[in-house]
């Protein structure tokens, strides 16, 4: 095929010979040649298409033709910095402004989530004049040295290096796995005071907190739900301990939760950040990103004297590919399909967890949806290999899903904005058989482990009022033709999936 | 015009309101709205050309059209993440591997230089397991935190901020104004020997030298062009320290420099850094940039087992607009201009410190070229003031020209590579009428400097060898219908004015 220009081998070989190898490729074994895409598929150089349900970044549809045109035509007429006038600019910003709530006024255009998480750091640490930042354990905030710091997703997998003394991990608000669960009374407040209790300690020793920062629904930390009205009891008590409260939209916003623009919406009209960050689908592709502050901060900012000049930040190719991504959310009304879908996707789940034991919890808003498996849904065992056995199949069956989480047993939807019901038959049809598969080779049955279920999501039991065994993956490796050893190569190689 | 969508007092209204006060424009007082561009020049929303001497990002010409169809065609195509193999990202690869020496061999695509250079960090104190990291004086490297602590050009603008205690200083390489100047036998192993000092007293106090980082020519800084050979001594104390050499080619690469592809090679072929950043030309506007190192240290980073994935770095469309750019450069024979136009420019230049008392120095390689202006040869007094008048009267012609340096008096021309010799001719006319009203309005003649100058450049003399006293600026200012007060009030307007 005409796009095409290298055989699939020599790709695969230049690619070692030059790109640095800690970029990991999905499917390193056998990974996939994708030469063109539109809307919620991508296809590979025979032709072969996959349905994409994990591209949060193609937000809008690959390769909508209304961005692309937006793109080209303001290439053809004008791409420079922002130390000019120009409309795009400023139209963009107003645009965005209104999507806000009024207090987050004031717009920086930066190219990346990256560059956007590293800005907050600096606006807030500059307002507050403080320094110690708390973060979400799992989180992950980019790939700068200053958001390595602030996510343990990333810094938990380095060994023998000194954690930044100034930042300071709070558990992540997991009602399914973490330390206060939905058979807990108010699971809300009770993660919301052990990052009061955190203000304090760190106080206690000196320190001063800068800033809160969280995704508004944690993503590659396993599509995390926070219980509503935890962000709002964060922020009361980071605010009063001088510090602000930074909403990381990098994956999550721009309608994808449906029935609101932005996940930090999803807590109530109450809740306001002071600084919110956005990445990913922000440019449907296109290298842009933006902060978004209050008038406040931004002033604080600015009394340091210190310019902020980024480069490419709000160049007028951007703000117009931004534009046309906010028209597109809204000509087609995807926010609305994001809510449809994304309920339709979350009811075939739902009933995938009644049919299946692996699946232990089902969560999500809108199109951003997180399939927990487990090997006994009363220990909440990960499986981990199972989540990767299930990519791996569907894979083969050309759907692309990947899974992510502190255990890798998350399974991620994601997928572009467009996605439709019969996308999500599609995939969950597939994932229906790949389940059944797995869980014969398990010996794992549904009676044996619904029971526990639903008394386990009202209390927590200990693992003797359940008494049974169940048998080990090993022990059924040799009864299935997928074969658990095979699983075990692969998960393997497909340890560091994710998006 | 048709590409004016506001009138343009509503333009600055509305970026007042949404755009971050940090976020600085040219010519605050009366900023100019640019609605398209092409080639060298730059037009207005009444559709006034004007002369671009400043912006290196447009490097092969503002929207060529070969870059713009390159980028236009691949995001109608696929615009997705590297985490598919892509012919695009490898090709670049590639290619921009042949441009550099053997060595450097392995690529990381990012978005800007800034996550170029903070990527730059992270693979040097993995790989040398060291934390300590010397800048010179002056130097930018860009916004995000990391690097506005190597960045003396914006941490030296912070009162009482905390300097960052691994972060160690050495004087810039600057043979004009600098510690070591031309009339010092060798200047190369005198500023090379400062640095072998630094590391010493950083290992007295237990400190371990990381890196080495400088922008091949000093851009923000003054347009400094170190002494050669001065590198070369440099990286060899750096690596007997352990550390590694990190050249920054963010402003001056791709072919700028007339004689060499890269900066770096000015120094000669003996030198070769550890790693090479890239960053503003490298897609003539278009967010993107590379870091390229050797398979060691590419090596050394993967060991840590934490993957790098950068969400929109090397993506297809950036890497069709790399390829571009670098196809441009060669079938337009650009480098060959660069070296061409910039002589003509320089040389040109030099008949203007030949009558111009104002002008101290002229330094430059191609088509990067600095035009220090002084008040007094002999010591060296910045004529920051004049400096920025010539800059406002520029712009008053419709040539855009900057001025940086730590005392912002160094003229900067680094337009894009198509300025041609017409081009040179009508700036450096403008700046030859302006420079002779300034110099009338302070009183400044030839005769009384330019035996000072021609004795200067020998050997440093002390003041009172030469006798007389300059009339001061002030006892002038009556004298001309310039007016100094005028100049001051748009001197602090200006204050800001760089690239």
């Amino acid at each position: 095929m005409s796009e095409e220009r290298l055989e699939k081998k020599k790709t695969i070989e230049l690619r070692k010979k030059h790109v640095g190898p800690s970029c990991k490729i999905f499917f390193s074994h056998d990974p996939i040649k994708i030469v063109r895409a539109k809307g919620q598929y991508m296809y590979d150089e025979k032709g072969q298409r996959y349905l994409d349900c994990i591209n949060n970044v193609a937000h809008v549809g690959h390769c909508h033709p209304d961005v692309v045109k937006a793109g080209a035509e303001q290439m053809e007429q004008l791409n420079t910095n922002s130390r000019f006038l120009h409309d795009n600019l400023v139209l963009y910003a107003q645009r965005l402004q209104a999507t806000l709530p009024d207090k987050l006024s004031v717009c920086y255009f930066v190219n990346s989530g990256s560059e956007a998480n590293d800005l907050a750091l600096r606006l807030a640490w500059q307002y507050t004049g403080h320094k110690d930042v708390i973060t979400l354990d799992n989180a992950y905030h980019g790939h700068v040295s200053s958001l390595i710091d602030i996510s343990p997703y990333k810094f938990h997998q380095l060994s023998g290096v000194e954690k930044n003394q100034s930042v300071h991990v709070a558990p992540s608000p997991d009602v399914y796995r973490g330390k206060y669960r939905v058979d807990h009374p108010d699971p809300a407040t009770a993660y919301a005071d052990e990052v009061q209790e955190m203000i304090h300690k760190v106080q206690e020793k000196g320190g001063k907190i800068a800033a809160f920062i969280a995704e508004s629904l944690q993503s590659c930390g396993g599509q995390v739900i926070p219980p509503a009205g935890y962000y709002q009891q964060v922020a009361e008590h980071v605010r009063k301990a001088g510090g602000v409260f930074i909403a990381d939209e990098v994956q999550v916003g721009f309608g994808r939760v449906g029935t609101h623009f932005w996940a930090f919406q999803l807590q109530g009209e109450d809740f306001v950040p002071d600084i919110v960050t956005m990445g990913k689908p922000i440019g449907n592709g296109h290298p842009m990103s933006c902060v978004v502050t209050t008038k406040e901060v931004a002033e604080a900012f600015m009394q340091t004297g210190m310019e902020y000049f980024n480069t490419f930040g709000g160049n007028p190719v951007s703000c117009a590919i931004g534009l046309a991504v906010l028209d597109v959310i809204v000509k087609e009304d995807l926010q609305g399909n994001a809510l449809r879908v994304g309920r339709y996707l979350t009811n075939l789940l739902e009933k995938q967890k009644e049919k299946h034991p692996l699946v232990g919890d089902i969560r999500g808003r809108g199109l951003f949806v997180g399939v927990e498996l487990v090997k006994d849904r009363l220990k909440l065992t990960p499986a981990t290999a199972e989540a990767q056995e299930v990519i791996y199949k569907l894979k083969e069956q050309h759907i692309l899903l990947s899974a992510d989480g502190p255990h890798r047993n998350v399974l991620k939807f994601k997928p572009p904005l467009c996605f439709s019901t019969e996308d999500a038959d599609l995939a969950v049809g597939h994932i229906d058989n790949i389940l059944t598969e797995l869980e014969v080779a398990l010996g794992l049955t549904l009676h044996n482990t619904l029971n526990v279920e639903n008394e386990n999501s009202k209390r927590k039991l200990p693992t003797e009022e359940n008494g049974h065994q169940y048998p080990s993956e090993l022990a059924h490796s040799n009864g299935s033709s997928q074969g658990v050893p095979q699983q075990t190569k692969q998960t393997k190689q497909a340890k560091r999936l994710k998006t």
